[in-house]
């Protein structure tokens, strides 16, 4: 049983102001939450339904048992998946650091299903961060977590002025631009950093003039532009190989 | 102007019930117009602010003038760009031959998104069809066309009995499973059929079974799976390598 005020607590989480400026937020469904519940991240609060209670070992502290119909006026999904759990935000003001690892930096990317898609396809190819520029749509955006399918839990995202944090690093600089070299043809470097620019405007200077390789997927048909999940799998596959 | 009739007619393809039966579908913005009007597609009618019309040599004979709130009006965008045209579906009854050419095919894509951002990447890639099952979704669903930029004018997909177009083939069937010979290792034939099963269940029986060569995008990290536009990106892009 779910009461009034948590009822519109959670509801407001559909508005960004309120999603944004929040400590916790929002998980759904099955899957997700067995992932949660393996991970250190700190679940405040979690609302069930029976059916899923009585899936698991033992009821956790946190979790509240909802009817079907309050699971579905509290989800941000079409309909309700068995369990809600709000999840403290993790505060990292520091990027791990540049130098031994391959490291993704997103400049603008703007549309939360690109965002949640990337997450989850650096999770697939084993980055452990991925750094984005203010602009970057917030990686606790529902939309954005419901689409990382989880990788949210694994991959650090942080918010970082991206010029000032490679200006002085000596290892490679990928961008991925329309004329670069191929990345068929190019060796790229295990510890490096790959740029993946705004869907319309790509990269934007000064990070444009830091890139020290621009790279290039080749194209073969007639379409202008490949979409920027799309573009970053690709090379990420290329990288990882 | 628009008329009452005209401005009901065209919002009504806001709904599954219209767009899927009318005989055209909506095309939206000055980019995708350009590239319509360069095309042999058939455009009954369009929609075009007096911006639109300025930039254009002449005044073609299907626009009719609109004001910027007449155009938000009948947009399915957030907001209108400038031009919007009715465009006559094509009746593709047979798919091309699948010998001598890379074709894809698609086994219940259910995403919107998903299906557009992958027409998009054909093209890119340079395939001039794909096939889907009847249950993928429309190609001429607005957030599919919307999110192919453009790429649906140039990408014929045409809707099939899967299994039965590939039984009797004698080329390469690759399908996309997460158990398969790495993509990395194995030589991919520039004349078969690439296989990319719905988002949650994969490929299906029968289809699954006529699968040649099963191959595999290797993971290097923890997510359980790719997004089904980025697997055929990344597919794609070895299979042109």
């Amino acid at each position: 049983m779910i009461n009034k005020n948590e009822l519109k607590y959670i509801q407001s989480f559909a508005h960004k102001k309120h999603w944004a400026e929040e400590s916790v937020f929002i998980i759904e469904g099955p899957k997700m939450m067995e992932e949660l519940m393996a991970s250190d991240w700190v679940i405040r609060q979690a609302y069930a339904t029976k059916d899923w209670i009585q899936n698991q070992p033992f009821k956790p502290h946190y979790v509240t048992e909802v009817a079907d119909f309050e699971l579905d006026k509290i989800s941000q999904l079409q309909k309700g998946n068995q369990v809600l759990a709000l999840v403290e935000k993790k505060q990292v003001n520091e990027p791990l650091p540049l130098k031994g690892r391959m490291t993704l930096l997103l400049d603008g990317i703007q549309d939360p299903g690109n965002l949640g898609t990337i997450i989850r396809t650096a999770d697939w190819f084993g980055l452990d961060q991925i750094v984005v520029s203010a602009d970057t749509a917030s990686c606790f955006n529902p939309k954005v977590v419901q689409s990382t399918m989880g990788s949210i839990l694994r991959v650090q995202v942080v918010v970082a002025d991206l010029p000032e944090l490679i200006q002085s690093v000596r290892i490679p600089i990928y961008g991925a631009v329309l004329e670069g070299k191929s990345i068929q043809t190019i060796d790229l470097a295990k510890e490096g950093v790959l740029v993946i620019g705004n869907e319309s405007r790509g990269i934007r200077q000064p990070l444009l003039s830091l890139i020290t390789d621009p790279i290039t997927i080749p194209r073969y048909g007639t379409a202008e532009s490949l979409n920027a999940a799309v573009a970053t799998g690709i090379i990420l596959a290329k990288w990882q190989h």
